[in-house]
């Protein structure tokens, strides 16, 4: 059960000009399904991304870090139903296979293919199985594909997470789309699950490689679902150039800022999208630090409210208990941390309450202004270390039955 | 339902001499309850203890930090239902006025008690009736209270926790009694929930305090339920020197060497005790990482591995799903880890099978054999990092649907 999420309108996904998506049913790991995806991609595209820093980082993965730096990509290529991840050498041959063969299919070299897996680790990759299917992806590539590739790519995942913008730059439109999947082994660390955007603005690879990191970094790497990290996760970031705008060269220029907002606003709806589809997902939570003094405190704080079993268990409950919130913010890590100068609110869209101040709760803090507060789906939990002028925002879901009814029974 | 652990007999708890305990029914959050447990220490014993490093720390653990380095401590007093934690000053002053009335009652001075309290976090400590309730635990002081007073401090916990040994030192027996408590918000960092072991011994000051950091490292400090570290652990050593042993001075001579040994042992089968009865626990896994380059980085990994909520509801699924115990390996943290040089092992009292090494799966591995090992309730995961001489051992408990259901009706 999502929240507050439901399937993308296809009439609401943009085709991106020199983006075309097919999708197959390859049968990986179960028939009858939609589990190969391709993403063609017009000459003189650019390509960003970034991985996970698992050390287990999946073939595919390590693939994608080999081609990427070389320039020139022309098609993306995702399988679900196997990870291809703790497969040693020879998931590393299954990946090379993989993008040779659909180079020879779209007459390009294989080192122009970035390839991506998901599903189960260890399990060796059907890659007849995946090469066989590359046809019937390829004869199906078209530029209004956004909506099926988003189905294709879901593994655990309740709902297709995809999302379109437009942003006026340099006196051209642009147009936005972004697709992501994932809702378990979710800690994105630098990168997440599986995440695309792509765009048709014309702008420099050095700040492409920039935007990526800087949008990674507020989307994808703010998110828990249940604090690991997956050893498949990637974001990548597309531009065609195909928008007629003026090459995008100064980072300090409006069209880049205008770009730069636009990426990580679709980034963080798409981010957001996998903790709202989040396993056995009952809530969608955000966690604002503010006060620190630093960015990566605030994180640390928000993070450990964020992946306290007993918190997400407790809003799962829709109890207000706010000393575990407090125990959470206490080992986080902050070691000088002035307890009695912090301080808590508790809100949903509608109202916002201060909770906890001078080490304990708030003297105006009343039971049933919590428990109306919980009674909401999407809560907020703000807090000021009253430190600095830093902040972060962490968004999370909570803990349910349904949460450990899913992940004892995945792999059956 | 607990793990391998079943109620102490009574007659295997053995009186310490220089220790008599007293248990009451004060009240304290439910009525009906033995909620209030005394400790009155012979005059002459040594006390050390470690307590939680949550900035959070509670009343009562603030007071302990005060008191414990004035020497001559008396009694202990543990309360159950309310933590006193996230109280601010009032909080304080009521561990205060516990201690005092305390002290009064055995004809002690009020920096002679150490205070704990475990329960709720933010509610008020009801001191009233604490104090009310101190003459009749006062009253009830004996010898052969250890059985009670493990009944007392529990909380969420379904068994009681505690265990006895002698050990020859100098030519003396020497008696060691232990109790802990916890089940949940097990994640001690220096410390743990409750946890207290007492001894005859006499053993020098400075010494005590040494074995209680390396016994809390070993045993408490090497557990995890739910990652969660509470804002009240504590843990207490005490030595009251009636053995008739000649004090033991020297850190190394053989009746040190033994003390140490039998004090770590009763700890760490405490701190397995609360492991067994983890909220929710069904299977006790025990997490062995060897050949790191530091016993950090095999803690690191070893509480990765322990605290990911995919690898414990695949325990609680009897699923020996590898690719999440590889994942969870792969992102601790060691970031230069070799992952092709890595062997995993899967075991049960019975049997050990290697189950991945080379990046993946073990060519020898067949999933009849995991099946088989993970229908046990005991469980080991042994890793060898192959890149140094260093070890660590972490245990935990699985994850299953009343670990959510008891955290998501605690409060009510």
């Amino acid at each position: 059960m999502a929240v507050n999420l439901s399937t993308p309108n296809p009439a609401d996904l943009l085709p991106v000009p020199g983006v075309r998506l097919g999708v197959a049913e390859a049968g990986i790991r179960k028939a009858n399904r939609r589990d190969l995806t391709v993403l063609e991609l017009a000459e003189g595209s650019r390509v960003a991304g970034v991985f996970t820093k698992n050390r287990f980082c999946a073939a595919p993965v390590q693939l994608c870090k080999e081609h990427l730096p070389q320039g020139g990509i022309r098609a993306l290529v995702i399988n679900t139903g196997v990870a291809n991840a703790g497969t040693g050498e020879s998931g590393l041959a299954h990946a090379r296979q993989t993008c040779a063969a659909l180079a020879t299919e779209l007459g390009v070299a294989p080192q122009q293919v970035l390839p991506f897996s998901t599903g189960v680790i260890l399990e060796p990759l059907p890659v007849d199985r995946l090469v066989a299917g590359l046809p019937k992806a390829v004869g199906a590539l078209r530029t209004d594909g956004w909506f099926d590739a988003a189905h294709a790519i879901m593994t655990t995942d309740t709902l297709a997470k995809a999302v379109s913008a437009q942003v006026q730059i340099g006196g051209r439109s642009v147009t936005l789309t972004g697709m992501s999947k994932g809702a378990g082994m979710i800690k994105p660390n630098m990168a997440t699950m599986l995440g695309y955007v792509a765009c048709d603005a014309a702008v420099s690879q050095p700040l492409l490689d920039e935007l990526v990191k800087e949008a990674a970094d507020l989307s994808f790497n703010s998110i828990t679902v249940d604090g690991d990290t997956s050893t498949n996760d990637s974001f990548i970031l597309i531009a065609t150039g195909q928008a007629g705008n003026a090459e995008i060269v100064d980072a300090a220029g409006a069209d880049y800022k205008a770009l730069r907002d636009a990426v990580v606003s679709v980034a963080i709806r798409l981010a957001q999208a996998i903790v709202r589809d989040g396993e056995g997902a009952t809530k969608f939570m955000t966690i604002a630090v503010e006060g620190g003094r630093s960015r990566e405190e605030c994180r640390q704080v928000a993070y450990a409210v964020a992946q306290s079993p007993l918190v997400k268990t407790a809003f799962f409950a829709s109890d207000p208990n706010l000393g575990r919130i407090l125990a959470a913010v206490g080992y986080a890590g902050v070691d000088d941390l002035d307890v009695s100068a912090l301080r808590v609110w508790l809100g949903n869209p509608d109202e916002s309450v201060l909770v906890a101040e001078h080490g304990g709760r708030a003297g105006s803090y009343k039971e049933e202004a919590g428990a109306r507060i919980m009674a909401h789906a999407e809560l907020t939990v703000r807090i000021d270390l009253a430190r600095g002028d830093s902040a972060a925002t962490v968004w999370t879901c909570d803990f349910s039955y349904d949460y450990v009814k899913i992940n004892a029974d995945y792999r059956s």
